[in-house]
Formats: structure tokens, C-alpha cells, sequence
């Protein structure tokens, strides 16, 4: 041990490596970041990269399994964890505190910050104001980069390309952050065709359907069981019952698009059936045996991508 | 450091070491916890046993003790822990995701899993799905096997044996799940006798009640004061609020079975008052500094026990 | 690693040391403290005097910024953390659990105690029973111990001295633990005048005036504009909604002693405007970039002034 050891790790990084939406993740970072995630899945990296080193997760929103699973990444670096599960409620927040403050202090103790905000935004308003990178953990029905990764992640190991793929995403696209993340992300690659399903009231935001559509082909349809016989990944995703007004509307659209044997039938041999999890009846549990469903592959995969973002953003 | 410290630890058993409920525990098992427990305490065991390693709380129900003595024991032995202390309220279960998703994805993070759930089964059902040892951290009025453990740990530290002692379980039998995972434990060694003092809306649920009784001496009373000569034992416990249907219930039952200076003059002298705490009026604290009041020693215990499980579940 | 590791620390200690309130803080005592805190700030001490050590931070009312800044202080020396983040409502304490219960069953499990408990006093009923260290993080309106540490620190570090200030404390002083902590550490050192801005409802308790005014000269004033000239600290605190009694006796209150662009006009240039943090409206986000708001500063000083406080009381 040495003395240097107490003080946090210099700061010489003229700007902290933030990642608080899809923006900055162009194809070489990408390429960059899923390669050094299959390393530390492979095992062929220093576990102890991050030793000495302090994430915190701040969390405005509920979400035990992201913030697991970021807190999983850092610990398998040899890192440790700052921890605040409901910073909305139980923290400074309740008192009337800006974001901007929270961050300043939090950026003090640690040396990166996982944040998830129910604001769209909010996570590049706290990398404004950090001293320390700042990684999205989602931020309200805005982005969820690292989730958008492991989504490429998967169907890179899945299906062994990232290009010339015809992706439907399916449900909620006009709440779900990871359709909308995944969707612009898509864009990177070449030839890559895009199929929104949804019903009218849960279309994908224009910000999001005019920027990929210019760049690639964008289908769009409510009808999931005729388009499901066309797709390389059928991303399906939950109708997110906190983001509605009211519970009769959230009603009105609980229930569209469950994928069960019947729709499974209809999905080509080579497809896989993907999820970001939680799902709450889109996917009936006898899906689960079928060698398409890779929703809980993917979700392992979170842990090796998660690893990759923390150690670019800290150790470089 | 060697890079095979970047993955999880490779999992080659075949079938985790679970710990869901006292059916497993058969006297050999017993022994072999209590032992390495003493070992433990004693300071006679590598203290790095579990580096490296990942453990995650997840508690649907609150239960701050258990889940800080489960904490200390992992950390203790090396390890780093992942924690959720109200998983029931700020995870995805608000958003409909079944037990068995849950443990599905924390399963891929944590290289074991302690679990605390209002519902009886629940430990069993996510040790069905787990690729990690499940250790049940209770399962609503249903079981508490580390509990037990260490209960049997404080009687033989304090009685110096586990066979041939008369145990009396006082107080709410019918949802203290504490008492019942004890009544099957001191099945596994001869010669025990138990008393089940509870008033009749409070009985010990039947399933314990005969599965137990087939195999040592019970006897069933109202009245405390009338066996308290008796025992060797008086395990007093909690009036379970949380578990009742109303107020006007539970207000029928708390209050019976206080402990106070009289009690423990009925109590033999070389007899043990335990509680599993947290207590809330059935121990009087001016009967906190009697010898025979072994209750806070009995909490400390659960830390040793609680590592010697962890260690059992995590390195064999 | 030696065998001796798995047991927590010898105790070797007859009494631990307390950190419940500013009494026992003497000159000789604060000195040794904020010149561990500055050793700690410049790195030059090692790293891992806390190695394997574990803090428990118990938190039975919300403060996610002060609860971080011991957990990262604890980390930062090598040690790990226990974390009860809303003790209050998901532990023992929701089931009629007594705070020296708990301690007691706390303190076999880490090696020092982090509490902030809504009841004046708790700090200290909790040292009577702790077999360890028991650290206030603050008793309500009682007092903040570290707090006012830091504060401390922050002016020595600011001004070059900690005697013959003239320091002003504006806002709810009645409410303010941190105000009440930081008036009574200021007697310890020489020639210091105290200004005490508050409307007549908020003064501060006639307990520490009284035992303050019996050894420094103290000024009582509602008018911050026209003593801001006078002063070479200006200590600025919330109005704490969560004490008043009703939503409109917080009315009242709240928006008074706003500090804008204005008031730093009337303030000294040498002067420093400090906040414990968080703001809510009493200080206007323009300030932030005059030299003289110390504020965020301040907050980063908790590190290492915790992380001496933590040394103090584990490593000795």
C-alpha cells in the first residue's frame, strides 16, 4: 500500500467520460466498448482495474435489478459502491434540492455516478455540473444508453452481426427508453431495417422516428403476428403503467402484443425473441424453453457490458 | 491477481447449495454448521475464504437486522455484497414481474442469493430457478432456517448439549416462523420435549404440530406461568403484528406472555430466556441483566452462524 | 492474510469513543482531527488503517448526502459499510423496537456506528449500551457533531484561523442542529463574536445560547442585510419544513434571508458564505460562482474531516 492510495485517484481527464444518452456512442466506440465486454466475459481481463475505486448509484426511480447490476459490474473490478436506492425520497430531494446540487456534493465522494432521474435530460444536466463521469441509468422516458448496448451486445452473440438486420421493436415505443435507445443505435450499422409496432396512442416519439428514419428504413404497423414472420429480432417491450396518466388508459393497452406459443410459431427459425425486462404478461412463461427466447441471456449480458462502460469511463 | 478473477467464480456443482427450509438440515449438516460456526468465533479460519465473491440480499419484506447480520457474516469472510432492502416496493415487483424473473437476473449477478419474502414457498420457488445458492432469509410465516441454526447454537453454547432438554416456545406460534423452524430442529436429536404455550387463536400451525409430534413429546398449554419450573428452555417471541388481519386481532393477543422479574422467578436457575428479537414489551429490560437472559448473546450468534452458512453454500 | 482476521478487531478498548455531540470535542481534540483530516486530504497516510473494519451507518431519517459522505470516507480507508438508509420504517423499529435494542444487536455486528436518529439525545442513549464507537450523524434538532467539524475545518482552510472571527448564523437556528453544534465548538478557541440572525420565532434554544453566551460575545439580530458587513463568515442554513408543526408556520418562514447578488455586495470581500447543505431557495444558484461561496467546498471537506473522525474512533 501507498500513501497515494488515500486520496481518490487523480482527476488529469480534462473532461470526465460521461454517457448520458445514445449521442456520443458512435460505431468505434461501440465496437470498442462490446469488445472489451466479451473480454470480461471471456475472463481475460484485470479484475482489479477499478481497485481502490468508488461508484456511486444514484437512483431517483425504483430499479433493483440496473442498479444491481451496475453495483455486480463494479464489485467484479475489484471497486466499490456507494449506494442510494431511493435518493428521490429519502434524500435531499424531499428538501427541495436541485438535481445540480446533488450531483456537485455526490461528484465529491465518488469517482463516477450511475444516475437514474425520472426527467428526460436530467442526466446531461448532472454531467454538466460533475466532476466525475456520469453514466445514464435512464432518465424518465428519455434514453438508456448502457441498456441500448447489451441489447447490441446480445444480438451480436446471438446472431454474429450488428448490420443488414430487420429489428421490430414492439409495445410501449412511446414510454420505453430502450426501444427509443436501441433504435438510434441501430442506426451505426449498415443495412439495418427498423419495424415500430404499436398501437396509435403508443407510437415512438418523432424526435426519435425522424432521426433514424433518415437513415435507415423505418416500417411501421400495429399488427405484431403479421410482421413476425419478417424479422432477425423481435424486441418486445412492457407497457409501463408509471407512465401513464391514468389508469384506465394504461388499461386500454395492457394486454396488446402478448407473445406466447402462437406468436412464437410465426417468428422465423433464426429469430430471437429479446426483452429488457421487467415483464409483467407480455411474454407468457412458456416461452421461457424455447432456444429464441433470449431475454434472460440478455439480461446476463448487462453484467459484462456494464463492466466495459465503467472501465472505459474510470480507468480509460 | 490472475485474470480467471474476472469472472465469477466458475460454477461446477451441479445442483447449489440451498437453503430454504430446516428439510435439509438433518443432524450431520447441523453439526457441521454449528462447528464450523465455533470455529468462526473462535478466529480459527481463513478470513478470505469468500474473496472475491458476491453475495445479494433481497428483502421484499423489511427486516433491517437480518439482513445487516447476513451483510456483516459475507463481508466478515472476505466478500462484497449487493443489497435491496425493500425490494418488494422499489423493484420491478411494483411493475408485475414474478419471484421467479427476479431471481432469474440476480442469479446472473450475485454468486448467492439471500432471500426474505412475505410468501410461504417463496424461498423454495426461486431456488427452483437459480444457477446460486438460495438461503432463505425467511419466507413470510412459513420457515427461518438460519434462525434456527442459530438458536441451536445458543443452546449448546449455553446448555452445553441439544437432546434431552425441555423447550418451551411461548407467544405467537401460529405466525412466528422462528419457533417452527426450531420445533423441527430439535426433532434431530434425542430425547427433546416441547412445550407449545400459546393461547388457542395462536397455535402452532398443524403441519409442525404433527410432523413434529411424531417424533418427540409435546404438550400444548395456555398458561406460561404454570410450565415456566419446567423448562430448560423459555423461547419467547414476538405477537407478529404485521401478520394479522386487524387491529382488533392483534390487540386480543399482544400483551400475554410478558416476561418480567416474576416470571424469571419461576424460570430454574440454570435454565436460558431466548428471543429472537426485535422484542416489542414481552421481555421486560429490567430482566436484561439476569444471566438467563440470553437474548442479546443469542443475536451475536447469529453472526458466526450466518458466516459458517455462507461459507458452506459458497465454498463447500 | 492471518487466521486472525475472521474474528472483527480485538475490543480492546474499556470505553469506546463516542462522537455524540460536541461536548467531548476539546481544543486539543478538534486540533487532532482537522490535522488528520488535512494529512488525509494531501494523501500522505495510509490507505488501509480500516482494512477489513465495517461500519454500520444507521439512518432512521433520510440524509442520502450525509450517509454517503461516511460511507465514502469509509471506504476511502479501506474498510466496508453496513447500510440502513430508512432504519425508521423498514427495520425493527416499525415493529415497537426500542433504539437501544437495536444498538445493541448493531454493535456485535460492525465495528462503529453511524446514527441519525429524529430524537435529541438518541446519539448519546445509543453510546450507553454500544459495545463500539457510536458516531452522531445528527439527533434531530439536537446537534451534528462532524458537521460542525467540517465547518470548522472549511473556515481554517478558508481563512487561515479559527479565533477573533466574528462569525453570523442565519436562518432557522432553532431547528439547525448544525448552527447549534458549530456556535458551541466555536467557544473553544479564542476571541471569537457570534452573530445570531434570526426572527424571533426561529432563535436559537436558549441551551446553547446561554452555555455559549457564558464564554463568547453574542449578538441576536433579525437584520442579515445590515450586519453582513460586520461579519468574516456568513453560515446560512435551511428552514426546516420537516420540524414545523404546519405547512403554514413553514410559510411564514421560508424566503426569508435569501442571499443573492445584492447581499454578497454587502458581505467582505475576505469574507466566506458557507451552507451545510441542501439549499432550498435561501441561497440563489448566481452565487455559486463568487469566490466566496465556500459551500461546495465545504461539503467536499466532510471526506476527510469523516474519514479522521472514523480513524479516531476505529484505528485509535
Amino acid at each position: 500500500m501507498t500513501d497515494t492510495l488515500t486520496a481518490p485517484p487523480a482527476r488529469t481527464q480534462v473532461t470526465p467520460r460521461h454517457l448520458t444518452g445514445p449521442e456520443g456512442l458512435d460505431q468505434l466506440l461501440i465496437a470498442r466498448l462490446l469488445e472489451r465486454a466479451a473480454q470480461f466475459e471471456g475472463g481475460g481481463a484485470d479484475a482489479d482495474r477499478l481497485g481502490r475505486r468508488l461508484l456511486a448509484t444514484i437512483f431517483y426511480e425504483p430499479s433493483t435489478r440496473t442498479r444491481l447490476s451496475f453495483e455486480a459490474a463494479m464489485h467484479r473490478l475489484g471497486g466499490q459502491v456507494l449506494s442510494a436506492e431511493s435518493a428521490g425520497k429519502t434524500s435531499s430531494a424531499a428538501k427541495g434540492e436541485s438535481l445540480e446540487d446533488a450531483i456537485r456534493v455526490v461528484s465529491a465522494y465518488a469517482d463516477a455516478i450511475v444516475l437514474r432521474h425520472p426527467e428526460v435530460g436530467s442526466a446531461a444536466r448532472a454531467a454538466r455540473v460533475a466532476e466525475v463521469p456520469v453514466i445514464s441509468a435512464g432518465d424518465g422516458p428519455g434514453h438508456h444508453p448502457t441498456q441500448a448496448l447489451l441489447d447490441l451486445y446480445t444480438i451480436k452473440k446471438e446472431l454474429g452481426r450488428l448490420d443488414h438486420l430487420r429489428v421490430g421493436l414492439a409495445g410501449d415505443l412511446r414510454n420505453g427508453r430502450t426501444a427509443r435507445s436501441l433504435a438510434v443505435l441501430l442506426t451505426r450499422f449498415a443495412g439495418n431495417e427498423l419495424v415500430l409496432i404499436a398501437p396509435p396512442g403508443l407510437r415512438m416519439g418523432e424526435d426519435v422516428r425522424r432521426s433514424v428514419g433518415a437513415q435507415l428504413r423505418v416500417q411501421e404497423t400495429p399488427d405484431l403476428a403479421e410482421v413476425a414472420p419478417t424479422l432477425d429480432v423481435l424486441y418486445q417491450t412492457r407497457i409501463q403503467a408509471e407512465r401513464f396518466e391514468s389508469e384506465a388508459e394504461y388499461e386500454r393497452y395492457r394486454g396488446i402484443y402478448q407473445v406466447g406459443p402462437e406468436l412464437m410459431r410465426r417468428l422465423p427459425e433464426h429469430a430471437i425473441l429479446m426483452h429488457p425486462l421487467p415483464r409483467a404478461g407480455e411474454i407468457d412463461p412458456q416461452v421461457d424453453a424455447d432456444p429464441r427466447a433470449a431475454y434472460f441471456r440478455q439480461a446476463r449480458n448487462g453484467l459484462w457490458v456494464r463492466m466495459a462502460v465503467l472501465d472505459w469511463a474510470m480507468a480509460g
